[in-house]
């Protein structure tokens, strides 16, 4: 589009305007609301001229991606990211300590489907979890189900032996990926293990992914009493459609995997914390971040390297525009959302063990796209008070206040009675990248980060002035 | 993130209320507002799950790249989505005949800045309507400016016999990038004639873009009697900040510059028009669509590619939910919006001259990302209405109904008191891509592309059906 060139004439013109009036400062009474419009455009224009979220993000990706629980990724990245806010002269940054999962998939998986006896490459990765296959693979026929009653209507006769392949696919009606997701994610979840207790040797699941590509997203199984002993995969969109369609055609088809992942020793591990003090209640929390690790086959840009680069940013905003908050502003760098959730458990058992009260709670988690609103969990009042602010929020494309929110890192502080918000960005794209390789930082855009990160530090400059 | 795992349990639960319920429809009373709550979400349904505006585009892009006005590609572009109406079952196909301009850049532009003698390659493409350099190229020294206040400050003594370098970035304080691009055209448009009256012997404009990147980005400079008669070329945004900081530095920067760009007589085009017939008032119109050329550089993906495969989905939706509408619908493909708007002159005499009544135009010429809202130009009464439908949006993201809106081609409607409307997508990446050679199919997202197609034949329907 080429759009109204006329504007030129018009911004000729506004030199004139601009010069008659500069001499001439009025004076204006600002009420608390002008007031709160004024912070509120400055916080954004400060993110959106002077943001480092997004240099920060592509420090992040760049020397720690691959930043599972436990590996050497997730050390890196604790190192950065403590690097990263000690250069910025806030009052305190330190590391809290916690214990994580640690699992390794091994040499990349080898997968092949097997159609009336012909074998092509197939493109799996290992869930989160899974157990090895023999070192020389494992090959079994495969039967497919879309969901659990089938499964149940199948039976331990017909599934006995075989490869299940959990064939959900997103739902497209859904106006929100995240919608599809928490339909579609029980299958990964808990389908390895259902399966097997129908004697199912292998599961494969179709990936969690609104597109259709080669690419298998890989993401946690259940790893507690009930975790699954059969070794458990995703599958790629491309190639689930292909196996649908040869099963469909009445096609028999086996499939052959060898991945050889290991559980080792939960390994030391660390949330990076750093904070503003409050000046005049400190002993108050207004806490806010993303987690840290991230999937081993990935740099994790979208999930959730934004999400810490957001919290980072809302501290430098802070100082930047030497705003001084009443109350103590936290970012914390969560460990093992992805596997476990234990840096979100470790910073919860410190909150009520120190006796912390904290005002709020905000995750970033949905990757860092444009921004739409926020989530909330808390009292009707609660939701009032911060939809009331709503309207200074519109005109950064910042407008839904509706929906219920929070996220993993900040769920455990649900039960102090902790206020919950979860920032909500556009959702079409995030499960095109999810949990795989091609969630890269070349996917984010700096303005729709930066836009992410002005709305958190908003919302953290309103509850800090008006309290929740 | 890995979200609400424990939404299987629900999921599981599911399965048994939905089995209770499902041999007893309840009887319900569907008020209009119900009514409209379910057409509306039937039609976002039809277009997110079998739409098929992401195919077509694919092959819109791919058999016919680089379709400026008076191109072999435009002509292709006219065949080939012709060929996709009339496979489609509609009332009506048809080419509405328009004389176009036809300006070609020639061989690849080449461009070198030389600092203090030393020469290094420069990213550069023509304007469109651009005269060539010599043969052998053009050199001389660079003098930057940022406005227009700058290069009359500098007056003619300074400016005679240099190439004046437009500097003026996008101003990254706006929410909108079509607010930045607004305040940053006029320096494409008639930038190189102000210059020229200086005595400057070519101009280069920093590309209109919101990021920083090496791709310049072409686009329309006035061509009328005021039209520069010297070279004028966009310098990538990497190449512009260079350029910059050693002017800044006090370095003496020449630049050399060779194009062979040029004009030819206006050539025999159409826009492509496709319509299901009114079943009360097929006289009465709504028309709405996107253009058809692209500029010479670029698959056109998000400018304008878009615009059309959704005015044709919103068709292909009516016939697939078999909705009879009162009124005629028709999509057009506007040709030559890129530089002359002759297409849109066409439609608009031809309307005139046959007295088409018009209930409302809607173009899409924003990009195919995921949508926001619609401006709309009318009269309060007709603004109010419409703004009383955004409820029925809302669960698909499409929540600003507050600004102005139309598009370039359909402006020509205005004076008949027509209604406009302009799609509006998210604006953050649209400048990224804009008229340069990775304005490419693989940049929109199918569902993001669906969504605004689902928006605007919800709109078509709501119009149709109440009237304005």
């Amino acid at each position: 589009m080429k759009k109204q060139i006329t504007i030129l004439f018009v911004l000729v013109a506004g030199i004139f305007v601009a010069s008659a009036f500069k001499d001439k400062p009025t004076q204006v009474t600002v009420s608390s609301k002008d007031s709160d419009s004024i912070a509120v455009t400055k916080i954004f224009e400060e993110v959106l001229v002077n943001g480092k979220a997004y240099d920060n993000l592509r420090t992040l990706c760049t020397e720690a991606p691959k930043r599972l629980s436990g590996s050497a990724g997730a050390q890196t990245a604790v190192d950065v990211t403590f690097r990263m806010m000690k250069s910025m002269g806030l009052d305190s940054v330190w590391l809290q300590e916690c214990m994580v999962p640690h699992w390794e998939r091994g040499t990349p998986e080898e997968g092949s489907m097997i159609v009336n006896g012909k074998s092509t490459h197939a493109n799996i990765c290992a869930l989160g979890g899974s157990v090895s296959t023999p070192s020389d693979g494992l090959t079994a026929e495969v039967i497919e189900v879309s969901d659990f009653k089938e499964l149940e209507d199948l039976g331990k006769k017909k599934i006995q032996g075989k490869i299940v392949f959990f064939n959900h696919p997103f739902d497209q009606r859904k106006a929100s990926m995240f919608d599809a997701y928490g339909e579609a994610v029980g299958y990964r979840w808990a389908g390895p293990h259902i399966a097997e207790t129908y004697g199912a040797v292998a599961v494969l699941v179709r990936s969690m992914s609104s597109s259709l590509d080669t690419f298998p997203h890989t993401g946690v199984m259940r790893s507690d009493s009930l975790a699954a002993k059969i070794p458990s995969a995703a599958l790629s969109t491309v190639d689930a459609e292909e196996m649908h369609k040869q099963l469909a055609s009445g096609a028999k088809v086996e499939f052959n995997m060898t991945m050889n992942c290991q559980w080792y020793a939960d390994t030391k591990s660390y949330n990076v914390i750093g904070e503003i003090r409050g000046s005049e209640h400190p002993e108050e929390v207004i806490v806010f971040g993303g987690h840290l690790d991230a999937w081993d086959l990935s740099p994790g840009a979208h999930d959730d390297g934004s999400g810490c680069v957001q919290a980072i940013e809302v501290l430098r905003a802070f100082k930047a525009l030497n705003i001084k908050p009443k109350h103590t502003i936290r970012a914390v760098m969560w460990m093992n959302e992805e596997n476990g959730g234990r840096g979100g458990e470790a910073y919860a058992k410190y909150s009520t063990d120190n006796k912390i009260k904290h005002i709020a709670a905000i995750e970033s988690d949905a990757g860092g796209f444009t921004p739409r609103g926020f989530g909330i969990t808390g009292t009707p009042e609660q939701k009032a008070k911060v939809q009331s602010w709503a309207p200074l929020f519109f005109r950064y494309g910042i407008y839904d206040f509706t929906s219920s929110g929070g996220g993993a890192d900040i769920d455990d502080l649900r039960a102090s009675g902790t206020p919950l918000f979860g920032l909500e960005p556009d959702s079409q794209r995030y499960f095109d990248y999810h949990h795989t390789e091609i969630d890269t930082f070349d996917k984010v855009n700096k303005r729709e980060l930066h836009l992410g990160a002005g709305g958190m530090t908003a919302l953290v400059y309103l509850i800090d002035k008006y309290g929740l």
